[in-house]
């Protein structure tokens, strides 16, 4: 058991600080054989850079990420994989007077609580640079999952900035590349720019909701009943930084409907069974079906805004705290690359788990 | 690792079927001294049981608990608890005649894909019942959490039945315990005691949401980045059967809030660190803040209603299917004693985790 | 993590104490469609039992195996398997003098010392009953293999009794269920019958060192580095009540020998490698080699004797005690099923394991 | 559950290969305001470092550790510390041209087989530079050792050269640090040194027994049945490359002792209970009884010697190898520091998991 590792058989642990030396994942219980190279996994990191746009932070992280062990001849040999992310650009003096204060809405005050240290510097810890370590950790998973399930893909896209959601009706894959808010409703890409632009210019933040999918997903992982596979899928989005909610297919909506509107009702295609529908979001009973894993999570907007706000310092005193420097107006944005990565370490692990208790799929239908 | 325990240090392994011999709970890790006996843990275990009110399930379940090992003398041993839970009534004939088909929304196909086996009577592990086992490890916990923080309160209660939402204006505790819904909102019991009935009636089912609160729980536990004590709520709640969202404080309406908004200025009150609001539900980068825990979560409704629904043979021949028998129309209502007690084990775990990395608080302020 | 638990995906939790109702083994992770029944299960705690002979204890323990679930018309479902035996005959007045003095050589004193509360009555959870929980998941573990690695055959023997070792150019595969105490050498077994008759009647007791061969493992299993197979093996077998040395192949004899004589030479074989010898012990690097897996464990003398031995009480007072009532003279005999099952358990792990990673060896050779 | 990691609470993740960029260890778990600086686990490594003496190998390995996270103004945070240290020196050259040929007594075989890849260069994944890593974790355990038990000291040192072995009557503690077999017989130090002398210039090797003892471990730890301390030691020490056997207190010995002369009496001392020997090595029923403990390991001679072996290649060629470049005539010299540091990991390992689960010792006697 470890508290900075998630993952059964593929296991990452992720380590380091936002003003430290580096930051990285070990990750450990890769397939051997897995054709890897830096340039690959840097691509979905440069995907989660800030500085891409103007809509996302001002700092800049190069974020290049090194793999110092694990791989031979450009292939991984089953051993661990350590990635590492050198720390480049960290303004000290950015967070420098926030030292005795604890920022609202950050975890300032319970990582004090708790430990009785902080680094106080960016946050951490508790930053969300740490997400560029499961970035990083989650492009070799899909390079893995290639090796097993070739059919899989992964996609995440936002469908609500603040309170405006997107129009289903509009949805369009091809529009999540196009736009900087990987938004597959090409009029909301337009609308929350201007929204955004403004929250920026008054200094405010919003939240946002990401939906990530996994199509392609064979039927028959997921392990009951606590490493089902929508309790692990949970489990990692809501370790990401200020998530509040997640949810499987209909989610929190699954409560107002009916049972007869919601079961989607089983028939037979060509290549085995098909659904008329997925409310379950592709999985039932904790395993998939072979339908699109759809999996939702609400992202709280960033507290770190130009708006002075009451707190306290170390030793009890209230007093005020605004942030300044540079900061994230919607680190929902930012964190649709973390969502595919997680999507893409959960399946990887569902799918050596089932095959390590299982071997292939036992059950034939037809 | 195991694909049916879920904790860390407080390790509860959950086994048996609807209609094998017994279910129960393999408890590991409970700390030594805790004062228990069976009529404590039964006590949690009967607010379960079904055939409580004309709402709920049909079914006779005593549901009597016996507690096979890690007692002495009244008190616990420091060793596995094991509690059992006998299956006394489960009619076969009930279910017999579904051996060959999947019931839509229910986990029977998945089962079949990735096992090639399954109980058909009942759902065998895939049914609700394994949650019996859930609550006689909660009712052990919350025990055991009386040793270590005695101000700790756990209370679960319905906020939504299908669409119909609770007005918060009319929330009174003592409301809970006097209505079959456990709802703090009179006038809504007495909405939703119509709305169940005509539904029970129409042998249709409806969702549910449900809140469970913890009290007093102290700040500083939670173990960043992956034991979070968010993350390990959130896979606690997403493991109980039929749930396909969880949210914690705000959740998914966090999205929808400005960084003004949502952040919870921190000033200092009598005995510590105090907040002007809420809306982190309790936890902060994945640790407590002192604040009352609040977590949420959705259940969908049952599948096995009295309409017909189509569905497929193992054989993959188009067929449809008719569940009879006895049934709930809103399980939402049995899952509140569920939520509270994967709440009572969270929190336990988390408060044995924190005493073994830091031993008490190390930080403090004023 | 759980400390009652082993294993990593073929994981068992032992639980009961000795004078409990029952104890038991939940056994979580074993594959589906594995053909078990209780007398299958039953046939390995027979030959575990007390009373079969005059060398072994005289107390009477029918040891009856009960499954409760996991098991469905004959076959494992992939769900955790409960394995039940409930205790008939634990004579409390054999005990009861004991209660407030701690019997030397036994963890009397250190389950005190460590809960501050101990089932007294026939060293409760200290107890080498719970031995027999592990012999009835070994028995599960050996239906299992059979499915993935048919030809592994498993077989626990004595080496040495007290300081009387086997001959091995008697070594004979034939004798090992031909006598009392389970050994390949026919001329030791009567040897050690009368000696051991004279230590019974002067109420001694003496060690004895078990070997456990396993024959047909494919090469290839273990995980380096920490869950290598002979790291898995060693725990396994050092975990059995009153081990006290644990060794693979050459065991400590290693450290004599020079790398000239120590390492086994490689040529090719018709089904592909062989070795010139195995001072390996079956393993190298944590792999296994395919060649016979070698360990063997040393266990003490129980120190439940007939002499009156100095020891104190609770309240710290000097005194003596003797311990009546029916025990073991040679522990060590009843450990080889035990050393078996461990051994079992420890290989399907592995199996599992391997598969789950890496599906099929990938090298191939020749 | 992860196979490159060890430990429960205290948890080390190692990576790196002997011919890759870099090593290190992911450790954590470790208590938050424990001192610590790359001076201090230096120091540790320093002792372990090659070249040091003409006895141990000749390769240049400066082994220099840096610490990239988790520490924080000198302190630790309790958030992962990443412990790297840099390869500069493996020749290349010398390992070129076993590419294709397994080396007889090394993994070479066995990752190939299980991996079906392996990076041949020095033995990858599998070389005992490996330990390295264990011996930066051991470093920081042993300060945070100090946090929580003070008094604890951890000493190992060599008791057996090939079969020469030493004289107990010449146990001398401040010996150890004075010769470079860390031996406490001043005796056999003279003798080994002429003996691995002889040894070196034939090109041959020899194994060793190294025993490791922790003085000062407070009574109680150790968490029955799977966790006990004595099945932690022996995994962590059999983990060790080239062991072959481990055993605790009298060992393999055990076997040979009646019950009469392995019981270690109790009687009443100043501070607490005491005993009258200590056959069991500090350990009873799997938990620490204060005493002494004592854990010793075999290594076996190195394969890597200067005479020529048979072996095959990778296409099944049946062929001759012999190693060149630089070796460890005796590896378990260098064993000794990695001993220590694996029983510091797995000490406070088990100081963190008693304190998570009961806090302080509960047991008062007297």
């Amino acid at each position: 058991m470890s508290m900075n590792s998630f993952g059964h058989l593929f296991r990452v642990t992720t380590w380091g600080e936002s003003h430290g030396p580096a930051l990285g994942a070990t990750v450990d219980g890769c397939p051997p054989g897995v054709t890897i190279d830096e340039s690959m996994i840097q691509h979905w990191l440069d995907k989660r850079k800030p500085g891409q746009n103007k809509f996302t932070t001002q700092r800049r992280e190069p974020d290049q990420v090194k793999i110092l062990s694990g791989v031979f001849e450009g292939q991984t040999t089953g051993t661990p994989v350590q990635l590492m992310i050198e720390n480049t650009d960290q303004r000290s003096k950015d967070y420098g007077d926030i030292m005795d204060k604890f920022r609202p809405g950050h975890a300032d005050i319970t990582y004090w609580q708790k430990y009785g240290i902080r680094d106080y510097r960016g946050g951490g810890r508790s930053s969300a640079r740490e997400t560029a370590s499961r970035v990083a950790a989650g492009g070799l998973a899909r390079e893995a999952i290639k090796q097993i399930a070739p059919n899989v893909q992964i996609t995440g896209y936002m469908v609500q900035m603040g309170p405006r959601k997107i129009d289903r009706a509009n949805f369009d894959w091809a529009q999540i590349d196009q736009n900087p808010f990987w938004t597959p409703d090409a009029q909301a890409a337009e609308d929350w720019a201007t929204y955004l632009d403004d929250l920026r210019k008054s200094g405010n933040s919003v939240g946002a909701v990401v939906e990530v999918v996994a199509r392609g997903v064979p039927a028959g992982i997921g392990a009951p009943v606590y490493a089902k596979l929508d309790t692990d899928l949970a489990a990692a989005m809501m370790s990401i930084n200020a998530v509040k909610g997640v949810e499987i297919g209909e989610g929190m909506a699954a409560a107002e409907l009916t049972g007869e509107a919601n079961a989607d009702e089983i028939f037979m295609g060509q290549d085995g069974p098909q659904y008329s529908s997925n409310h379950a979001g592709g999985i039932l009973g904790g395993i998939s079906t072979g339908q699109d894993l759809v999996v939702r999570f609400a992202v709280k907007p960033t507290s770190s805004i130009l708006t002075t706000r009451k707190t306290i310092t170390k030793s009890g005193e209230e007093t005020e705290i605004i942030t300044k420097g540079r900061h994230d107006p919607c680190v929902g944005i930012r964190a649709v690359p973390v969502g595919e990565a997680m999507m893409a370490c959960v399946i990887l692990d569902h799918l050596l788990l089932h095959r390590g208790q299982i071997g292939e799929n036992r059950g034939r239908i037809g």
